[in-house]
């Protein structure tokens, strides 16, 4: 009897999509296989150079990682700011010079023939964690990333949360305390304000200047939240208490997303994670005595991002897979 | 040439629907044909009757309302309170006697030898505004109820959101407040402690024992928010403060969700919605003056329930429709 084997070698009409992430400072691109997250090619150039606009830079990067037998099924765009993604167009990435209202997925769609599908990049980030990193297995993901701002996002009953206009998953600008610190948005007691690294510094600085004891000071110049993680680790008063408040203000939020979503799984990236339990600990005490009913908990972990400062890359290119 | 033509009467072959409410007053239950919300029966029972079972008492009044040609497609239930949709069962139901982890979707399907689904009667008023009432048309549904207690229900690109469990969409238990007044959940600062008819009464009698001059007074018993609107409508200024309060919590809540889901309607119901323009200019208001980027108002609407006390009911049916 004859079983007939499938060739199961990589032959040129596999199929092969494009990541890329873009940031203020660096663009990334990387062609990836039908399966894994293993790229074939990817580079990575600086955003800015010159007079060259961004869009160009990008489009010419494209071509520099096209596969050499040709044929691209989707290139998947995460851009830092709002995007409409029904339509390709970036309402505003403050960090790319020029790119307000810009039409970014027809002009790379033209440029290179090939569909292309746009997303926010803290949104796409939880769509590779959920796909390929600490999501992976759950239906239901919130995903925060802490870093100099408080970015997040969504997957409900495995699919992403975007929004009829593309701008849903705005998690750092809920309000966590009224009247509370200036956000960089220019309101004020957002999530951001109050738990990203910005936050935490100038929970320290104000304090100081308050006369609270600590190894840490102003001069010479205001400590940036890693250090005052460092001081942390070492038992430095104010910077336990500053990550206390963050930690604090942090778990509230996350308590109202597990009564809101009901997930499976809260997923934290970001620099300001590297502080680990001076900043987990403080989340999961405020978790366990602000949530409704223990019930939010039976099926909740909580875990640290893997895919690190891929997640954006990655979720592009999932989100290219469809 | 000859076109076959469909017969379009009522046939006995039409699928039929079964529609459950229950509170902890009344249970109601309804006969749907395919198309539209017009009962074809109707019946409202007492939920407590001596010691009968308010199980029992329901699988009773679905007897009742039978079709008397028999064959009924699917029966949905909205109860009040959390429920695991996947097993068909009632976590806790506070407001009817024993209802607590019982097997309610089991119970029901045997007695009737019918396909049960339950859903949280929140969630599922969401579903009947978002299928037949102020959500027509809109992909992205954010309801809220406002009376005693706030409850609400979310339809992301035209799905429920229940959550694994089933217990999401608790938008009454987001903190408002930090260390705010005491909820009926234990915890403090809810939304519900604040802007609910409750949190409004609270707000008035506090205020009264501090002095405050009102038409309103504590004797011979503290003011109802109905009162309370009611004075308000004749200018009382600590009423006009009251819902101002209210007000201001309850549209920096709606702010929240907004950046979160980017909705592109808000349909306000339940009692304390009566109170009309005294309860919703300080939520435009604040609303304008939380956004992070008046993107999030271009296409949003925030319009009154219009299924009224049937939402429940409706919703329950939308569910069995599937």
């Amino acid at each position: 009897m004859f079983s007939p084997v499938e060739f199961e070698g990589t032959l040129a009409k596999d199929k092969k999509y494009i990541g890329i992430d873009i940031g203020g400072t660096q663009l990334r691109a990387a062609l990836y296989p039908e399966e894994g997250i293993e790229p074939i090619k990817k580079k990575i150039i600086a955003t800015h150079n010159g007079d060259e606009k961004p869009e160009d830079r990008l489009n010419d990067l494209i071509g520099e990682i096209w596969p050499d037998e040709g044929g691209v099924e989707r290139i998947g765009i995460a851009v830092p700011g709002p995007v409409d993604p029904k339509n390709g167009v970036v309402y505003k990435a403050s960090n790319v010079r020029g790119w307000i209202d810009i039409p970014l997925g027809p002009l790379v769609q033209k440029r290179h023939n090939t569909p292309v599908i746009l997303g926010n990049d803290a949104n796409l980030a939880a769509l590779g964690e959920w796909r390929y990193g600490a999501g992976v297995g759950h239906h239901d993901v919130i995903y925060l990333t802490i870093s100099t701002g408080i970015g997040g996002g969504f997957i409900v009953d495995d699919r992403m949360l975007v929004g009829p206009q593309g701008i849903a998953g705005e998690v750092g600008h809920i309000t966590v305390l009224p009247d509370g610190p200036l956000c960089g948005c220019g309101r004020r007691g957002h999530l951001e304000s109050v738990s990203s690294g910005t936050g935490i510094a100038n929970y320290v600085e104000r304090r100081l200047k308050e006369g609270a004891k600590s190894s840490l000071s102003l001069e010479p110049q205001k400590p940036t939240s890693r250090q005052i993680a460092e001081a942390g680790a070492q038992g430095d008063p104010l910077a336990i208490e500053a990550f206390e408040y963050a930690g604090t203000f942090l778990g509230r939020a996350i308590t109202d997303l597990l009564h809101i979503f009901n997930p499976t799984v809260i997923v934290l990236g970001g620099g300001v994670t590297n502080a680990r339990d001076l900043l987990l600990n403080p989340v999961k005490r405020t978790i366990d005595n602000s949530v409704m009913t223990p019930a939010y908990l039976e099926q909740l972990q909580i875990c640290y991002a893997k895919l690190g400062d891929q997640a954006g890359l990655v979720g592009a290119m999932v989100l290219a897979k469809g």
